[in-house]
């Protein structure tokens, strides 16, 4: 498993994501590893994170496969073009649509483990295939559409 | 537009919902209301609920959605069935999927109106179009397929 998330490479005035920004203290700070080919992100919801009581909050299911499958877009961008992240800051991916089927509710109280497949690389657009677990059970499954933030879309402040 | 929101007549113990329930004292608390044909919501984002700065984060929209469209095909299923709300708790449906698409960034500052119609409602299922507004500008857009809570989803408790 990779030593340092791909948020981590972020660059610090696109580091305020609710789902996925090491900066914003009031959001989840997700952390997506390369495992193999794969990125895993491991994710434990608060008491408070329910749906009907004893089960995940979709919302929240929706959320983390959404954070965690573009910031694999953006790490498997970085990593078609070779770009030393040590270096140079990440790229960053933005979501053009999610698709999220539930398959069967997911328990609330264990940490739930995402996995991504990078489905195809793009110019411009990442597709990826995540899915979600909980017990080892197949709990949710997402498709994102990433595509590369365009420049102009931060606010000069 | 209907008077009280159809998570007003949810059971108690179906109401801790992170997105909709009015007892979860640490979600979004979101009420949806018919109005005509349509259904209703209006949400303030907290200013925390960034993507990138200046932006409403993208989880928060699909949370959204899915909570006023799981709402909405409770409401029309009751209506479809004539059950009285006064008389009867509302039936709870639960997401099988959920489909947005992110059409345009979502400014963060505006209050954000969804708005649902029912495109089908089958014997336990509800199919739900919902779009996401901000000054009146079309951002986002949700397909939400939400089927009948079976009733041994409650764990005895």
């Amino acid at each position: 498993m990779s030593e340092k998330a791909i948020q981590d490479y972020y660059p610090d005035q696109l580091s305020y994501c609710y789902g996925c920004g090491r900066l914003n203290e009031y959001g989840h700070q997700i952390k997506s590893y390369w495992q193999g080919e794969e990125l895993v992100c491991h994710f434990t919801p608060k008491p408070y994170h329910t749906a009907i009581p004893g089960y995940v909050y979709g919302g929240l299911i929706a959320s983390l496969i959404d954070c965690h499958s573009t910031g694999s877009a953006a790490a498997a961008y970085a990593k078609s073009k070779q770009i030393d992240l040590e270096q140079e800051a990440a790229p960053r991916f933005v979501t053009a649509s999610l698709k999220v089927d539930y398959l069967r509710p997911t328990p609330l109280g264990p940490t739930l483990e995402l996995r991504a497949q990078i489905v195809e690389v793009k110019e411009r657009k990442v597709v990826v295939h995540t899915t979600l677990t909980a017990n080892g059970e197949l709990c949710a499954r997402g498709q994102v559409v990433a595509v590369l933030m365009p420049e102009n879309f931060v606010k000069d402040t």
